[in-house]
């Protein structure tokens, strides 16, 4: 794809939220990026417009059968003002893949980046300059066609909004509780969980309701055909660090493929402490806690990066890693990468991408 | 809820499709019904107006996580001139048991069918005349909060849209070919299976276009834990008769309960059929096919009402079923049915609302 994109500006400015008072999700840029999709065009008319309301008959296919996916990645600005984003390229791969996965067109992932370049070149104020702070991009696309039919949707549209947000650890880095759930199943094999589509999260809200009543922030999923083996916290990835080795629960078909979780791999393996993706059961995660060898837990993803695992609650099973310390290793991991990913430190494995 | 339903008529009517000839869910009557959710004021506004475009922001929640639910029933017009619904209390009860795993808050359900039977009394005109046409019902609620943050949305809309549809057999019943999957997962216990919510939907494309692609029209569905156990066709229930016996899979925490289902089972018990609802696996179903006991086959749903299959594929393992007729017992359930529905037979079972 090699088309223009064609640029509108908007013609009032909006103010922009405080610098380390920028709540997630609710301050968005002036302008957004569009490009549409029919049958007869493919993926036309890329635009750069200003953020404004989408307007959709109300038959449209997105409020009934839900094909939609998304993408989640950060600008961040460097103390010399330069515009880094990491590993956007990985992005726009698995956004491909979880759209294949819901039978939504693909998208020429090198044109959607340039675009989210052109659009960042423009926004550019928006990425805010605190410690910590960045700015959020939220790539999507929905399906668009007013039919009630039940087949894939003839029309999409793919957009990118951001939204600046201030540090995910305002006060520190504070290792979560977190509650371990058998009932409800967030994905499973041959499902969409390896998928980044709406439909995922919206049924994982209700084992989070039961985790925030007993008192911790987030779920442990486990897999959906056994219920014994570990998959997901809350919507990140998750590492162990056990008797000096790491431990992630392989791609086993209803894990998302992390960004942050690749990186944690690579790096690892760089630095030379031992890595390794595969099953994991919660059985053997308590009996290697009971041995007193689990030194270590924590989730990656784009939000938080490293979130440590303080406390594990599995009916009544309580386990208190790392004496809710964040451990050795999650913190050289988390200075290390967000290093990298704001310029602070070098960038050994040409991650960053610069934005001119 | 007792609250004033009001009601702002559109300035022009559209014209209506011709009966008969009309293709599903691509036309819309000229008004629709509204309600609005927010937290402090619960649902609010209840109002009839005009079809038109729903306008959202961006960052609307329903976009990147979700949270939507849908139902589907039919308004028939007698050959004496009155409108029928088909126990329409149904639908909202399970409206909200979708809402409710979906993390929606509930409404209330004889509000929300008396917005119905008013919408219908404007739009009665819709309703078509011609032998098996019927005017389409979508109820459905979706999240309007704008707000990237993973957290239930805190403000919602519910709507009915009204679509007239043409006979789902305008050349008579074909039983259909029905491929097995056993790659896709629709659903899994724990996971969203039993609610109708858009991300099930849009996870079903992928095992249908295999299906078209081999000929077939619709998907057979197995359980997501053993891959064993039947499940669903399509978006539809699934009876067997084997020697006699009636059997439907049991409501294992990953079936829709449908209401056609529930109806075909109740009529099966008055008529003294042996009706079983249990598991049945691909196996049992193939041995009970070797010794010649698969009498008949049919899916159920609210389009088709009874959908006969005529043939089975799984991987390569044929199976005919009534040398791809449709059989007694699924005409007799079928003309019972939807006389019933139509107004055509008495109904013994007092399952039919009159919107007056």
């Amino acid at each position: 794809m090699t088309m223009n994109i064609d640029v509108t500006y908007t013609k009032s400015l909006k103010p922009k939220p405080i610098a380390d008072n920028i709540a997630f999700g609710k301050h968005f840029s002036d302008h957004m990026a569009v490009i549409d999709y029919s049958e007869e065009k493919g993926w036309y008319d890329p635009r750069i417009v200003p953020y404004e309301p989408i307007t959709l008959d109300p038959a449209a296919m997105i409020f009934h059968y839900g094909q939609t996916v998304f993408e989640g990645l950060k600008a961040y600005r460097t103390e010399d003002d330069r515009i880094l984003l990491f590993r956007p390229e990985k992005n726009f791969r698995r956004l491909n893949l979880s759209s294949d996965r819901i039978s939504i067109p693909t998208i020429d992932e090198e044109f959607a980046l340039s675009c989210l370049k052109k659009l960042l070149e423009i926004e550019k104020d928006w990425i805010p300059t605190a410690e910590g702070n960045s700015l959020y991009i939220r790539p999507f696309i929905f399906s668009t066609e007013p039919n009630l039919s039940l087949a894939p949707s003839k029309t999409y549209q793919f957009m990118i909004i951001l939204s600046p947000v201030g540090s995910y650890y305002k006060e520190g880095i504070q290792p979560v509780g977190i509650h371990v759930e058998d009932e409800y199943t967030r994905a499973v094999r041959g499902g969409t969980g390896t998928a980044k589509t709406a439909g995922n999260y919206a049924a994982a809200y209700k084992a989070q309701e039961k985790a925030t009543q007993e008192g911790y922030s987030q779920v442990l999923w486990l897999d959906g055909v056994e219920k014994k083996y570990i998959e997901e916290v809350g919507s990140m990835n998750v590492f162990f660090k056990i008797n000096g080795e790491v431990i992630t629960p392989e791609l086993s078909g209803s894990i998302l493929e992390g960004i942050t979780r690749m990186s944690i791999i690579e790096m690892l393996k760089d630095w030379g402490v031992p890595v390794i993706e595969r099953r994991i059961s919660l059985e053997e995660l308590y009996d290697a806690y009971d041995k007193g060898q689990v030194e270590e837990a924590f989730g990656t993803g784009t939000a938080a990066v490293i979130s440590p695992v303080g406390e594990l609650n599995w009916d009544g099973r309580k386990m208190i890693i790392n004496n809710k310390q964040i451990g050795e290793l999650s913190q050289k991991l988390y200075d290390t990468l967000t290093g990298i990913q704001t310029g602070k430190v070098a960038d050994p494995y040409d991650w960053t991408v610069e934005v001119k």
